[in-house]
């Protein structure tokens, strides 16, 4: 079964020594889809979970006033996500950040994409029933948090010019993937900077 | 034994339904610490973990020139941290996100606080010996992973005005607790626009 050996690899990606049994029991709970560019993957309300395969998937959340919106996050092969926010009831966020709102986000397909593709009650509900998966879940969660970590000192320590050099370094291609505007959203500058960036970058 | 009863109501607040014995080995590796303003507590390399019972706590993180520093995150009761940073070569995260620089982050109290401090390693290990454990450690990664992306919204899609609003809502007394400089550093705008908020929104 593909799924088997594509959940393998993503699975000893985080965590080398999981055990075959576990990959079998995971693998039985998602299944290979593919996506076109522009498919919208994760909505409010969904408790699907994905795993990318191939391809390039960016979440967008917008404001409550759905005025504006930006790219949260641009990830690539090896990533899982699911729309955690669904789930904040449980997580008595309220209690440590006041603000109870869930954002008006959603994830996109940037290129053709193959995933895995499952629900996420069946993962939540695999790690409660199997040690491995927990700890599985962990080590995906820690990586993700750096990741974000990571966004957050870019925007607040690095100028638009090295933020926009590392896009470039990671995603090559990106200037045919998305329109310069919601680049310049990503980077949180407006489309003319961004364009000013680009004329100097490339005139150097 | 104060540290029990103590771990017992942070787990519990996570996770409701997690066991005494889940508890009473958790509350096994951890101790009871009070910090002072200003102190300290994760720098480069230590491999502590904490769970705040009571004070603030902020986490810094400079750029790799070190000339530029900014309040990353804040942090109230019932929140745990550690310098997940450190772990960077396990999570092979520079396949997922090139860059595999360490931040130069660290921890600090902004009041007086009372912690429970432990060994980040006994707790992975605890997590790996106790299926529990690691579930919430997932619940915890979870709400702390909520909380990130929740400042990353409100970085991009808030105007500086609200984000200060939002601060002054959630830490009442930041004014008397931080330097206006770093409050600014924390909202991302110049000491100055600061200034220029502060002004109008009191003179209204």
């Amino acid at each position: 079964m593909l799924e088997s050996a594509l959940i393998s690899e993503f699975s000893r990606f985080y965590m080398s020594n999981i055990s075959d049994h576990a990959i079998d029991l995971f693998s039985k709970i998602v299944r290979l889809k593919k996506y076109k560019t522009g498919d919208v993957l994760i909505n409010k309300g969904t408790s699907k979970f994905y795993v990318i395969v191939e391809g390039i998937v960016a979440s967008f959340s917008k404001n409550s006033q759905k005025d504006r919106e930006y790219i949260r996050t641009i990830h690539l092969e090896n990533y899982a996500f699911t729309d955690l926010f669904y789930q904040i009831n449980d997580l008595k966020l309220a209690h440590i950040d006041l603000d109870t709102k869930t954002p008006e986000d959603y994830y996109k397909c940037l290129t053709s994409c193959t995933l895995l593709e499952g629900d996420f009650k069946d993962f939540i509900d695999l790690s409660a029933s199997n040690h491995e998966i927990s700890l599985l879940y962990n080590k995906i969660n820690q990586t993700i948090l750096l990741q974000v970590l990571k966004r957050l000192d870019r925007l607040s320590l690095l100028d638009a010019t090295d933020r926009y050099k590392i896009l470039k370094e990671r995603i090559p291609q990106i200037e045919n993937l998305i329109p310069q505007y919601q680049i310049a959203s990503y980077l949180n500058i407006t489309p003319v900077q961004l364009s000013r960036i680009r004329k100097k970058m490339y005139s150097e």
